[in-house]
């Protein structure tokens, strides 16, 4: 059974302006409804993966130190030196440290080499998604077309709850790329927080107070 | 009975280093255990009450404009004009946006003048609970410091929860300003999200998925 709230492939019934989509196959970044721990089109890698031949270890290893892990700082520099962003502003310290805590399993705070790639690989597909919608290139989009971003992504969520989603991470009446990131990197852990504890996939769980803080305060 | 988790008044059992206290007594800027809508030590105006008498008035209606409200930018500027923040750094957008998200009970994004008033008595409160810990005015506190001070508030959590917040929230080991109050305005509407939910005051909810989201993505 689809996960009602998200990751029900099937169900978009609309289609993003200036977005080729397949009725059916969701779009990258989002959340897709299996097994924790996979996610379709990222963080697949093979064991004979080699950390040295690969491009990204560059950026990575000459910010993370001896402790082989990096914090909120200097993610943010490591991504700004990439270049990840394009043409787009650098991620502010805020969108870096909730990048941090959406893969920060054992909450250390740091993030090490193999989940700096997955985060890589969905920025990538974010950033993909961005750019279809800011055709003109002005660095931000409008509220409805975020709207659509995210249903399209799979996520089912009352048009109530996605008007405040969306003026949350507005300024000015529209939605920059940095900000644009905060909120998917937002919707994906917290849904991954969500999923985890509905044994049932019915999108109901019960939750303790201690856990419900230990979740949304990290985020 | 007492909430678990937050809001328990006599349960207190340690002392803020600096801080006199008086066992079974809230600090101010706590969510204390009483109907949601009244909080002890701030937000009481009585009917007779006059804006235009009201020094904080001048502050907020030079940039309110027309429609009487402020958005996050404007908010910024009024509490970065009004010098709530003292010798501390002014506060960033993204912790104006929590704080309008705090009180922003219809989802408009903005805030009035009577929600404005409540969050200047609870920043007040902060700033004093801030001060009284960061005593050499360095501008920054240590975490086990802001550890203490969640647990002074009322709050009733577990040690790994309270580590992952102070983390969260940490700048090379340091807690500043800006961010301590973005983590007691996030610790406050969280836990009003979630006391309203829980009829039975037993810490612990159901929830659904849309209505999850929509409190912690806002937030």
């Amino acid at each position: 059974m689809a996960y009602p709230g998200f990751g029900g492939y099937g169900g978009y019934s609309g289609q993003m302006p200036g977005m080729q989509m397949t009725m059916g196959q969701p779009i990258p970044g989002a959340v897709p409804n299996m097994p924790h721990g996979g996610y379709a089109g990222y963080s697949a890698y093979s064991g004979t993966y080699s950390a040295a031949a690969d491009p990204m270890w560059t950026y990575f290893s000459a910010i993370a130190g001896q402790d082989g892990e990096v914090d909120a700082e200097e993610l943010q520099r490591c991504l700004t030196q990439s270049g990840i962003s394009g043409n787009y502003s650098p991620f502010s310290l805020e969108t870096c440290r909730i990048m941090i805590s959406m893969l920060d399993r054992d909450y250390t705070g740091k993030m090490g080499f193999n989940e700096f790639k997955e985060l890589w690989a969905a920025l990538s597909a974010w950033k993909q998604n961005f750019m279809i919608i800011d055709q003109d290139r002005s660095g931000t989009v409008e509220l409805h077309e975020l709207t659509q971003v995210i249903a399209a992504m799979g996520y089912r969520l009352s048009p109530q709850t996605l008007t405040a989603i969306v003026k949350r991470y507005s300024k000015n009446g529209r939605i920059f790329f940095d900000d644009y990131v905060a909120c998917c990197v937002k919707l994906r852990a917290l849904t991954d927080f969500f999923r985890r504890r509905d044994n049932m996939q019915q999108g109901i769980v019960n939750l303790v107070y201690d856990d419900f803080l230990q979740c949304s305060m990290a985020i």
